[in-house]
């Protein structure tokens, strides 16, 4: 694509550089800083790799609206240059279009309803009463649990389990491995030591436009059910427990862990690894950095980090001073070793006196 | 059901409230205190929503034999309400009946032996002498490697793989996707700095009663063996490494990882994300709670929290002064500062004395 | 086979014992120090267990070179005895092999390319362009995305997603349900608050002789590439975000994580539960111990611990420091107390001494 005709696709302004701009180059990828060749389309958005820009051999970068970094190649000028590179990202890439109909190798229940245009491959199994929405793809191997419903334009990738009676939205992207609607992990306690399963009967609702990360699972509860909300992306490997709310927009990343029927509102950000214990309520916008243990419910707008979780900035003194403790201890002793000196030198001072 | 039969089925002793009981009133479905509606059934084991008993809607609630808690509707008197609960739940479920028999679409070999009234889905592959007991139930594509042996009453569920010369007990169930019997993480390291595959050759025994959860991976040593004792539950995402020895009765929360050739005595709950080191000793009735790293064995009956380990009450204190770390560095400034203070003070008052 | 064919083979000295070299006895398997019974060849390469050398019922056991261990059987000197130890287990290991030739339950695209020899199980999708190396092993289940590239003698266990374009090279091992090529979790926030994804169009390479755990998940980036190379071997549960690569001969343990764009040099090793953050570079040689948290860059050989991570030295100080935090802050209260009375009674001292 013409560098000229790119601008306009990512409604981006067109700017020279050094040289003159030669807005008929031609573009073929987008690649980083530090891969782009010739031909290539590059940014930045994150201010980190700004002294990478210098050096890049893009033939062309694009940059946001006030950046001032000098560039080797012509720029263009975007309000939300990260948004531009995606754009960019989706413009150069032909997506695979899956096969299209039911393959013949797939085991459909004969009451199972597939809605047009919908994409089967082999070796799927689709449940009693089962429903797939227009246009949604069903990669090899998926199971899909009896009265389950899959809604429009869903992609389900391969090896996805999704069990009975679970309810998808639409536009909902499932990623390989995922486990949908798998027994919650409720148990009571019999006097002679032994677990009673306590049937999970009740099911898992996933809203529209979420995004379910590869092997991640979420568990459906005894009674009530799990729920997570439309915009809601969650990464691989994450443990959604059963009875467990996830509100709009929310961003779970890889390895989180999400005990039972704990509530996470709106707009909340959990990083890696996070645990949060269950029965909690974590407030509209919060953010957990890596690894943060949850004990208890936090309040909207918090950023919060460590374990047990306090606010992001008393945890960084606190933390910063963890690793002074063996100074700080010799301190300690030190002032011990001078007060007790001070004391007997005050005893032979007014031993002194009073005569 | 009417509520007088549901009393009798959960062996429950059936009292007034403020009104009058309606002992025919049609229960319909068990729900929680907040979400109960008129024909719920619900129920209060955990004190901590005493305060949302009052306002609910259900047309009868299980509490505990001598719970003082005032209910706005007919109360069943249990012995044990969460047991209770669990009951009630299952008396309100029907579950899915898996198809009978064994699907036509399914890879059996010549040799393998299905006991009676076993239910095979399609895509499911059954290996070389692979044994499958009577009432189990292989939900689709499941993997049942050669000469694995697959206990009476079991289920499992769709994706997971039975590695070669596994074996699981009776009435065990798995969930979706989990691996049981894939190669320990066994390697030596060469001169070369590369890594020998050390064969893994022994296997992996569960035995009965056991729950393994969704994704859930629990790898074959090289020798010996790897096994979960009778009644054990194990939950999502959980590691269990190659000759480990789980005891019987044990809870092993969502995302635990137990290293290799470690023993978890009978009893032990770890909680989310707890990390055991290799070649260690948990005694019997340790609790770790959520994110504990343990290092070193453990004796019976701990509570332990954080990481590395304490008792969970040292934790707790330690926990609470490492947020007052920065106001502590303070306080040892100030002492600093009042001690030198001090040192001068007394020079001044020891040379006006020496003449 | 007898025990001196058998130290033939391991390259081993066969050496006499308390009694006279039995050298003809048969060894029928390799078990561990306790678990040994007449018959076993047993072997000793952790010092930990060295006193249990005395009361093992083996027939012949491996020793160091140098290792002064009185055994009550006949001894196997081995310059490596974890390495003579791997060997024959080997030795006594007969694999299953997998069927020959391709099973007629697979679904092939038509321009798929399957090289000599190669085994393909029954419910396999191979997609269009993909090609599978001379004698590899496609075990049931697995699903093989179109254009995706196969190398020579690699084992794909079942339930295996290799996606859309990945490319494995010669001799991997993949254990199953272990996910590679998935999306990677990128996405632009948008001024209404919603998540636009980010296409993932670039793919994974995962080098000869690497081996990836049950149930990982290793992304694909946007642009660029995902990189595991050659001889790295990666356990269970680990999440390998889009763009990370990772370099040669690396030790990745289970449900270890490593966010987007981290570099990770040749021979790191990362314990259990490690956590990476995104855009680092983790020196060549870095070992950090179990559930360590890395939020920065580490330079090349360092050996960390804690979180945020620091060197292994500073952090076990520091810890064994918290926990003696309540008596340190009661010694802090007790300065404080002891100080104010010393001021007192300076005070006194003044005031008397100044008539």
């Amino acid at each position: 694509m013409k560098l000229r005709d790119l601008a306009k696709r990512l409604d981006c302004l067109l700017e020279g550089a050094a040289a003159d701009i030669d807005a008929d180059v031609d573009i073929v990828r987008v690649a980083s800083l530090e891969q782009a060749q010739p031909g290539d389309l590059t940014f930045l958005a994150n201010p980190r790799y700004h002294s990478q820009l210098i050096g890049t051999r893009a033939s062309a970068v694009i940059l946001g609206r006030d950046d001032p970094s000098p560039a080797p190649c012509p720029i263009l000028r975007s309000e939300h240059p990260y948004r531009s590179f995606a754009q960019a990202v989706a413009l150069f890439h032909e997506p695979l279009a899956p096969p299209k109909g039911v393959d013949r190798l797939c085991d459909l229940a004969a009451d199972a309803v597939l809605e047009a245009d919908v994409s089967v491959g082999p070796f799927v199994t689709i449940g009693a009463g089962a429903h797939i929405g227009a246009r949604s793809t069903i990669y090899p191997n998926v199971v899909i649990g009896a009265h389950a419903r899959i809604g429009e334009d869903c992609v389900v990738h391969a090896h996805v389990s999704v069990r009975e009676g679970v309810i998808l939205g639409r536009r909902v992207i499932v990623q390989n491995g995922a486990v949908i609607g798998s027994d919650g992990f409720g148990f009571v306690k019999q006097p002679d030591g032994s677990h009673l399963k306590i049937p999970q009967t009740a099911t898992v609702v996933i809203e529209d436009d979420v995004e379910i990360g590869a092997n991640t699972t979420i568990d459906r509860p005894a009674i009530g059910e799990t729920r997570i909300r439309a915009g809601t992306k969650v990464d691989n490997l994450v443990q959604i427990a059963h009875g467990v709310s996830v509100g709009r927009n929310a961003l779970l990343a890889a390895q989180v862990g999400i005990a039972g029927s704990t509530t996470i509102e709106d707009d909340v950000v959990l990083a890696g690894q996070v645990g949060v214990s269950g029965h909690l309520r974590i407030g509209k916008g919060v953010v957990a950095t890596a690894q943060t243990g949850i004990p208890n419910s936090v309040d909207a707008g918090a950023f919060i980090s460590g374990y047990p979780a306090l606010a992001n900035r008393e945890w960084l003194k606190s933390s910063a001073i963890f690793r002074q403790l063996p100074a700080l201890k010799k301190r300690i002793a030190r002032l011990e070793a001078r007060i007790a000196e001070l004391e007997e030198k005050l005893i032979e001072c007014q031993t002194r006196q009073i005569p």
